[in-house]
């Protein structure tokens, strides 16, 4: 190529997992599905997440400065996690159908189909137009069983399930 | 539990990708193994890649501000892209054994064992202790093969590698 040029398809090898990001505005609950759930430290243990600035769950973290991961198990069915992903928390209550406990930080966390869970508090934040990375240090975190964690390629191939026009990585 | 702890397990159900990520301090080149690449925005697509502030690639993006990815195939062996994870570019010429163009940024770009590479413009920059998030919009990307990317899971698992102490994902 003779100059630069963007081809979307270029950014479909990147590798992610599938996950419920949860927060709460006082003691009203909400998760979405997110694939841009990513460790940036070790030593003390941080994470970092990105949300579409449309989302209840952005509107939660931005306020309570605390959101809650549940790394879902590949054996998760389509059913189960759909739902936090193609409906709004603001039409309907997504942790009516499931099982989950209230985190340290009130974040609620899956029990079901789900292998393990992070809680983290916020202490930075970065506006990237229309997402957030809302980045911090992990408060606690437990593993709840053993096995494969889900893939968003195995969800994408495997599954054949599709990405919401909110996600970060989007292309029509 | 009845009070938090953090059970550094619980992370390892995160999934990667594994990418070559390189820089260049005007003509000199560097490139290092990186799992913490990520998608933040697709209107414009922005990327995020989290480095260690040993590394010289940390040296190479904080002063030239670009930086390219190229995705590893799952088929590229270890002994291609081993040496850009265990030593640094300090000590010898990583680019010299591998087969790379110059992107229209500079940064070298491998050409073997990759399904696609990336340029970005570094736009932000988030310090985070031992690490920094280096942020910024995609300017070029293309594919180069098709092909399974190599996952993080697949070099643990499959190829029995193991983690840098510099990645953000390292525990003892």
């Amino acid at each position: 190529m003779l100059s630069p040029e963007i081809e979307p398809k270029a950014f479909r090898n990147l590798s992610y997992g599938l996950y419920i990001v949860t927060s709460r505005d006082e003691d009203r609950l909400n998760g979405q599905v997110v694939n841009t759930v990513i460790q940036v430290t070790s030593d003390p243990p941080r994470l970092a997440v990105i949300i579409n600035k449309k989302n209840l769950t952005h509107e939660y973290i931005s306020k309570s400065k605390v959101f809650g991961v549940s790394v879902l198990a590949e054996s998760a069915p389509l059913t189960f996690f759909g739902p936090f992903g193609f409906s709004s928390g603001r039409d309907t209550d997504k942790l009516s159908k499931v099982q989950y406990k209230k985190g340290f930080n009130g974040c609620p966390l899956l029990t079901e189909h789900t292998l393990s869970v992070i809680e983290v508090e916020v202490s930075d934040q970065i506006d990237m137009g229309t997402h957030t990375i809302f980045v911090g240090p992990v408060v606690h975190s437990e593993v709840l069983t053993e096995g494969q964690p889900l893939t968003y390629h195995y969800y994408h191939e495997v599954m054949k399930g599709k990405t919401s026009k909110n996600a970060p990585t989007y292309t029509e």
